[in-house]
């Protein structure tokens, strides 16, 4: 069948005008956030209900077409990006919000949903889903749960695997499945619904997903500490975690604080000069407890493992505090940086980032690193900034053997070479540095019986 | 070869004195709590370590024979019965806490450490395993894993899943694989370790755990509540919910505390008859929030939602009450009772209970149901009670038809036919009641992946 006839066939599967084949549909959909990749999708669909999405997979599975499912295109690691003829099935049209129980504190989502959409129903009914990160405007929930997305209360919260109640999928062969049907205890057999979170649409496509809710948090206050070495952040994060229930625990350098500053729109925390810092997060839920924060940072300032600090005494403050952190990924990005999303175990983290400095130090003595992340979860993002007199190939080259010494520190320390940005494409070829070629064929068995014909986002996780 | 040729080999694999096959092993070892099959395994054997594990499934492989992982035996689904010439694989030999990692608050445990010299090793680091339910004396951490073990505290610390930090498995082929390696964040492909959970053995063995531990609970306080009826039970847990973090929030209707209290060694709640009663628990972190609770139980008084009620004061209270819930599965085993775990969403709790109830009145008027269970999830324990005219025989027919009502309204509500007990051999004819058919296919191309021999607990979770 030639591609114009099989673009003639999908349209047939949806609605009137939802496929499109234009030049600016197909490069806008064809890609994510990386663009390290040539977008060139055959054809995008629109599906507007979990039938159409099977009867999409069933038509793919005659024809071998392959299929990328496609959210807010946010993701980091080229998982959902159609550079070889695919056809992109988007889930723009299923964004709807379809039901909400208060006794369970659940809320039915169409995979479409925008993670803000989802926060603020949530804010409505008086209640916070938790799972927040800068791109939470425009990522949707079901590309949330094919990366199993994380962020900046993960040290709370947890993943967005936490908040999966179940899901509606279409698997690979095209079968509906309902998974856990929103139970909190069912030991019936394997739990294919965690399964599906993280597989990043290779096994199928989630096409309605039950979300937990939280009760509201109460007066969240931050904390920004200055350290005078990395090794000092450690006992700080050990000293909070014992005497309060932490919200966030999250760190940057001072090069990262020094370039935040520099675009002059928010205040300095305070006027110590400090080569790291910490920022904390909890819930004040009354003045005894913001005491014992207090008490514990001048425990801290005692030990000599903080220079100075500030507390939040308003949300305005709170925001501020957070600004100094979640702007740095923006502001960086005018360096065209080099980014790792790695995460080894918490204790291990101030030796393994010495590590990192060292090799970095020692072969390329001009290139800036930035570090920051959420340090409360051994997740560190290590930018490397590009300097000037680099053209942007010369540098990705370095960067490129730069990569393989990260990546085998991180197996040193048996840590992960993708925190929470997923596989996709850009890690699929380091896979083995984190996972075992036993691992590796098990998990491919597995894509086999989902998908056994490969049309489910190939060439993602796995080389195709 | 023989089976006392196999025996002879098998012996090589493991120390000294390691194989049992006196009839008194065979029988202890055989078995579970649930003592319907007759147990007949060919023997019990004993390795000390993850090789000598690897060794027994490569062996097993080679000719075909059936394995049976055995922990403490205090499974209520006859996940870990062998009665049908099986080896059985005893993890009592592999009962050491190998590792604590402070900063990362985990432990490494083997596979048949106990829920309670977990719970205590906890302790003693001044921290807290928060998985907890009556058989944590005897039950094993490769138990629990195995059946993703719920209990009391599931409403704040979720299933076991949420306390497993990375663990070590022998595959069904013989593979050992090291899954997640104890990282909280970890993006590389799917989360086998989330497969091997709840898996009840039928893909791999556990052989090395690490688990994680939280910070110790706070004067942890209880309220015993009555309420008039049980439709009344359910918003007093919203009202408990919206205004608390709730630790756990159970409840017993009046039969089952009847049956406590003619024990004659529990003191009774309160004066006023009720005919359910709530058990809610709390940390009591400072006045403000004992207080907070109080309230909402007068609120909950004035709605016309609860008759009386009692706090506890003192760990002696405290534990006095808890008893009130906890002794009544021990309690009402001299009523030799039908017992089905069974769960629904929180919101439809009541309407189901009622359904359950009236087929039960309507067909057995003689029969008494004690129900109790862990209201706060879903998750309800039905227990019909044996009328003293009937024999046991009789009885259990009579109650497998009563089985097939419950399973049938059980799927009617979307529930799960085992909430916490898992599968075993006692419901995996009744597995089609919570799983369609596509599921149940796509479980068993699973197994065999990780077992392509079947060797792995055979009759598990699906019929042979």
């Amino acid at each position: 069948m030639t591609n114009l006839a099989l673009i003639e066939e999908l349209k047939t599967l949806v609605d009137a005008g939802k496929v499109l084949t234009d030049a600016d549909s197909l490069d806008a959909y064809g890609k994510d956030w990386t663009k390290h990749f040539a977008p060139a999708p055959l054809a995008i669909v629109f599906p507007k209900s979990p039938e159409q999405v099977q009867a999409i997979v069933r038509w793919a599975n005659q024809h071998k077409v392959a299929l990328v499912p496609s959210g807010g295109r946010t993701g980091l690691s080229a998982g959902a990006v159609a550079a070889n003829g695919e056809v992109v099935v988007s889930f723009d049209n299923m964004n709807q919000i379809l039901a909400f129980n208060e006794m369970d504190r659940t809320v039915v989502c169409q995979p479409g949903v925008a993670t803000q959409q989802l926060q603020e129903f949530a804010q409505d009914k008086g209640l916070y889903y938790p799972v927040d990160f800068a791109s939470a405007g425009s990522s949707q929930i079901g590309g949330n749960i094919g990366t199993n997305a994380g962020g900046i209360k993960v040290i709370r919260y947890g993943m967005t695997r936490n908040w999966v109640a179940g899901m509606k999928v279409v698997t690979g062969k095209g079968d509906v499945l309902e998974l856990n049907k929103d139970l909190i205890k069912n030991a019936t057999g394997y739990d294919l619904r965690q399964l599906f979170i993280g597989a990043e649409g290779t096994l199928g496509f989630v096409v309605e997903a039950t979300m937990r809710l939280d009760r509201a948090p109460k007066n969240l206050t931050a904390l920004v500490l200055g350290a005078p070495d990395f090794d000092s952040i450690m006992p700080v994060l050990h000293a909070f975690q014992n005497s309060l229930d932490l919200t966030a625990f999250e760190f940057f350098s001072d090069k990262a604080l020094a370039k935040v500053l520099a675009r002059g729109d928010v205040p300095a925390p305070f006027e110590t000069d400090c080569p790291f810092y910490a920022l904390i997060e909890f819930e004040a839920v009354n003045d005894e407890v913001a005491e014992q924060a207090l008490n514990t940072f001048e425990h801290c300032v005692e030990q000599g493992w903080v220079l100075d600090g500030v507390m939040s005494q308003s949300e305005q403050q709170l925001e501020n505090l957070w600004k100094l952190r979640e702007y740095i990924s923006e502001t960086i990005a005018h360096w065209t940086p080099y980014k790792n999303d790695i995460s080894v175990t918490v204790g291990q983290v101030p030796a393994f980032l010495r590590d990192i400095d060292e090799i970095v130090a020692k072969n390329y003595p001009d290139f800036e690193v930035v570090w920051f992340g959420h340090i409360g979860d051994g997740n560190l993002h290590l930018n490397i900034l590009k300097p000037d007199n680099l053209s942007k190939d010369e540098f990705f080259a370095q960067c490129a053997t730069v990569n393989q010494w990260v990546f085998e520190t991180v197996q040193q320390y048996n840590g992960s070479i993708s925190a929470e940005h997923g596989v996709g494409m850009t890690k699929r070829d380091y896979l083995h540095y984190s996972r075992s070629a036993e691992e590796v064929a098990y998990m491919q068995a597995i894509k086999a019986v989902f998908d056994p014909n490969g049309i489910m986002n190939p060439g993602k996780i796995f080389p195709v």
